[in-house]
């Protein structure tokens, strides 16, 4: 190394997951506890003062009078082709919905392709084309890009990576630090769906479902939320981790409690048997089309009317409320009207879903 | 796939070196002409009328009266420590440069992991480290990010995609569409330095030299450059395919030819016997702390001087002239008297340099 790293890598308090493996293993790309570990313990550390304190899916720049939202993915999903899409699309999307989760009407996309050496020339055209598809739908043009290719054995056909830049409306000011307790909690429809369909044809794992990944621009869905004049404290898709690891990110980031009416959550029949054959939890499997809400009550109505009116938030439901208690906590009444603690989930049942 | 793509496959009418491989190849990543025909035939028409028309190494965005330039680039480099650097400093310092040559300040960076399972949590954070170092030394702060892991096998240690945002002051206007006849051709400093560095200790290949990367922030060089007031036509950096790749895109952006003069290039004595023992051309080989410089005639001398009063520019020397004669080719005077044409390289003389 050129110089000598300051961090002191003994020197590290790293909690249980970091401390037993000196390596990487696969759950720290699941969006749960551990990537939450890792950024905070070995990321953010070893950046130093050149990170903004947030780091979070998308920062907001101000420029001037302009406010911009920047965000950046890289999609590593496997197999390149899913039921319900593909890696273009679900890059595009994913970039498009970090944007839109900010209140930013997103831009522009840059698209960096690492392609593993042997690929087929085929199937990189019908990727791109689906990341153009993509973007032409959600409204964003592809203004820059990067092609590298790396020797076989040292990639899987097709890694992208999809940064954006938004716009933020003046007046707009969405985070999840906006939580508040009282706030209502919405979902803008039915959950697990991105995971499942991923799992559904993943090899060892081959199931038969009808069910369809959920990837889809959120922007527009998002504008109309904003249309309706409504304070929107907070919004998140609940990707990696699922719905579980965004709701407990905001009770975390907002020092709120969380607190969920399992039988309102929409889970459909086939994200329900597919989890209950794989002894999953449909709140922490990945959704990449949908969007939780954090409204305050006095808008909650009309928000939840706006999403209905969007074909992307038709099966738009109340799941729950903000509230004082249990601040930094997440927890659900049961069906047989218990209560248990919903988790931050620690790596991910299934890697590589995005 | 989820719909057929609109791009017939069998109607491609593909240059020879796309022609020929079904599959993606090393040399479609670079940097020559078989990344420029993989741009061209398979990204720009799969796209379709969501991309650009540029698609460059850095876009300019406008957002009221606030001009940006918005740049992104994996890096896959191998070995991730190399004699100068490592894959941390390179990635930075690659989008801060792409983001200066479009004459911006650039502001915000976004760091993208994709993590190989079984990567020690120690390499990782040393190469974070220099990440955080050089974000601090080139003056921009690290606002968003993302962390993939991927299965061991299918990854190297460690990928990483910087895409950045920089400001462009009014009045600023450098781009290769710019570069005229009578433009002086100015670099600031040896060359061929990146590439030897790396390829000296890449399996196989080791050799005994000095040379160590020159990976560098050229931020300051070109503020220097701008605070001469002088007209500055186009910059770039010549990183993958080396000086003549630059030099054939701007000739063939602009429409312009540009006559070197062999005896002038600064190649330091570590380079050319390197280049002498694999049998490499200088001018091909990858740079990553070097620019070239497109000024106009009247300009050149107080250019040259600002650049040689900055510590990145003491060697900085003129080249050539960009002429009317042979448009969109670039011709080296010989130290024989002779001419000889510079092509822009097919593939790539070693992989993975960057």
């Amino acid at each position: 190394m050129p110089d000598t790293p300051s961090i002191d890598m003994e020197q590290w308090v790293c909690p249980a997951p970091l401390r037993d493996a000196p390596n990487i293993v696969m759950g720290h790309g699941g969006g749960g506890a551990m990537s939450a570990e890792l950024i905070e313990h070995l990321f953010l550390p070893a950046f130093g003062s050149a990170a903004d304190a947030g780091m979070g899916d998308s920062a907001v720049i101000e420029v001037g009078d302009v406010r911009l939202a920047f965000s950046t993915d890289s999609f590593v999903v496997k197999p390149l082709v899913f039921p319900g899409g593909t890696i273009g699309d679900l890059a595009v999307n994913g970039t498009v919905n970090d944007l839109a989760m900010s209140g930013a009407t997103p831009m522009v996309l840059s698209t960096a392709f690492i392609l593993e050496e042997g690929t087929a020339l085929d199937d990189i055209a019908r990727v791109a084309h689906a990341v153009g598809t993509a973007a032409l739908a959600a409204g964003v043009k592809l203004v820059t890009g990067d092609t590298k290719v790396v020797d076989t054995g040292h990639g899987d056909g097709i890694y992208l990576n999809t940064s954006g830049i938004g716009l933020i409306d003046p007046g707009v000011d969405i985070r999840p630090q906006r939580a508040a307790p009282g706030d209502v909690v919405i979902v803008s429809g039915e959950i697990g769906v991105h995971g499942v369909a991923v799992m559904s044809c993943r090899e060892g794992l081959e199931f038969a479902t009808s069910i369809a990944s959920d990837t889809a621009p959120l922007n527009g869905l998002v504008a109309a939320m904003i249309g309706t004049g409504a304070d929107l404290h907070a919004l998140r898709d609940p990707t990696r981790g699922g719905m579980s690891a965004t709701l407990n990110e905001i009770a975390k980031a907002a020092g709120v409690g969380v607190a969920l009416e399992e039988t309102a959550l929409p889970v459909p029949p086939g994200v329900r048997d597919a989890c209950g054959l794989l002894g999953l939890d449909p709140l922490f499997v990945a959704n990449e089309g949908k969007l939780v809400a954090f409204v305050a009550p006095e808008d909650a109505d009309r928000v939840l009317a706006a999403m209905r009116a969007h074909p992307l938030g038709a099966r738009a439901a109340v799941i729950g409320r903000c509230v004082g208690e249990h601040p930094g906590m997440v927890v659900a009444r049961t069906a047989l009207g218990g209560t248990r603690v919903v988790d931050l989930p620690i790596g991910e049942q299934l890697p590589r879903i995005c």
